[in-house]
């Protein structure tokens, strides 16, 4: 099954993909239905509502206000290796706040004290059920699904102090979308999806969601020994190789350029860089 | 003006302190009453609603569901010093989530996964109007009042990895209030107060909220020039000198240590450290 968080009438609405239409349903967003307990899934597929073609659907963030967004870093072999790291022992977590995200086609908005802009392709996952000391092994059914997400950074503002938190967390940087894609889609597994970021068509990130080192279920269940996880939580898991940021010379996103970033059988994210309205 | 959150009959609600006793306001939180408008400050004057002995109340943190809580790490010379780091030339920004927050008398949930948890007595502020690109010398209005914190922190999750959010957001273990103290009380300047930090009535840290290096108005220009803003955003401006991880030998809370933090003016979070509750 796929959901989505749609733009309709100044509001967001949940909605689900049927064929070539979404049918909304009666929850504000994606988070609410997730929130709305364990029958969330019958929920989502009997509800039937005010159906739209999919082709008019515009997109908010799968989920626009989660309770945590979590994002894992140096997380991709390649990536690690291009930003001069050593391999962790643990998941590197870091927080982004919800006034980053962005729909599914949304511009990405350059920061005005910034031009030091990079991409990153993730794999995202939003939790479906609340997940406290959960093991690995039974940290799978936590998750609702899958999207795609691109962790857009601020470089300079990541590396002025020790923490990532400040270039990770601009106003309307980081896409998520355009659909969450059910679990029950992997028959219970991690995907194993191919990965790619496109700047203006040129590929600059490929890999596979395979080549993770902290997997979904490791995510989960190193998390939820820290805090509770709460149904409609976002999490970003981690970059493969091929940022701006990594190359020789460096490269950096510039105004007017189209990111694009897919995961096979997800979807894609395309955002155009645009300048950051003054306000 | 001290305002509060509180519990009653299984719910919160905003009150405001009227002698020696609350009225309860139309509104389940602070947050949310600071959410209603540029009004909030005449809003809270002027509700009258049910009353109950200041004696008798249940404090909640003061706001318990902020759209952001922002940490600053690093920002007094003497922690920065025992540390062992260099003082910063940005603020070192990085968050923590709302299931970390505790009121100001509840148990310190001790994880069951580490026993290095140590005490960061911190000056936390709240934020009344909603802030963007604001300068520093615009900055203080937009401040809605100030409360006590302790960011109690999990010093070997914070140094696993090269980012300090796991350590600074496990569940149940950052006290905040018991009131927010209105900024104007402050006659529209920062706070230059007494913060002291005690374990079992033997004092960890002493210092001066003016002696921060970035004060309250630096926080709130540089976040603004990141992301929006909004009403009920909760900061912690970071933690003298003292931490139990900084002295020789180390020192770390344990069961049945009651935890305490004032800071002149505004009150004191008092809390007992017990083992998590298994889940």
């Amino acid at each position: 099954m796929r959901l989505a968080t749609l733009r309709i009438r100044g509001e967001t609405r949940a909605a689900r993909l049927d064929g070539d239409e979404y049918v909304l349903l009666p929850f504000p967003d994606l988070g609410s239905l997730l929130a709305a307990g364990a029958q969330w899934q019958e929920v989502a597929t009997q509800c039937e509502g005010e159906r739209l073609p999919s082709m008019d659907a515009l997109y908010a963030p799968v989920v626009p206000h989660p309770n945590k967004i979590i994002c894992l870093g140096l997380n991709y072999a390649a990536h690690i290796a291009e930003m001069g790291r050593d391999a962790p022992q643990y998941p590197t977590l870091f927080a982004k706040y919800d006034g980053a995200l962005i729909g599914a086609y949304d511009a990405i908005e350059l920061p005005s004290v910034s031009t030091r802009v990079d991409w990153e392709a993730e794999l995202a996952f939003v939790i479906g059920r609340a997940a406290r000391h959960v093991s690995k092994d039974a940290a799978l059914p936590h998750v609702a699904g899958y999207t795609v997400a691109n962790d857009v950074t601020v470089r300079d503002y990541q590396r002025r102090t020790r923490e990532f938190l400040s270039g990770k967390t601009f106003e309307a940087t980081t896409p998520v979308g355009p659909v969450l894609v059910t679990a029950d889609e992997f028959n219970g597994a991690e995907p194993d999806l191919e990965i790619r970021c496109e700047v203006d068509g040129e590929v600059m990130q490929r890999s596979r969601t395979s080549d993770l080192l902290f997997g979904v279920a490791d995510i989960v269940a190193y998390v939820s020994e820290i805090i509770t996880l709460l149904p409609g939580d976002l999490i970003l898991t981690g970059t493969p190789g091929g940022v701006g940021d990594g190359r020789d010379p460096k490269v950096y996103l510039e105004e007017g350029q189209t990111l694009r970033t897919t995961i096979e059988g997800l979807g894609e994210t395309s955002n155009v860089c645009a300048p950051a309205t003054a306000t």
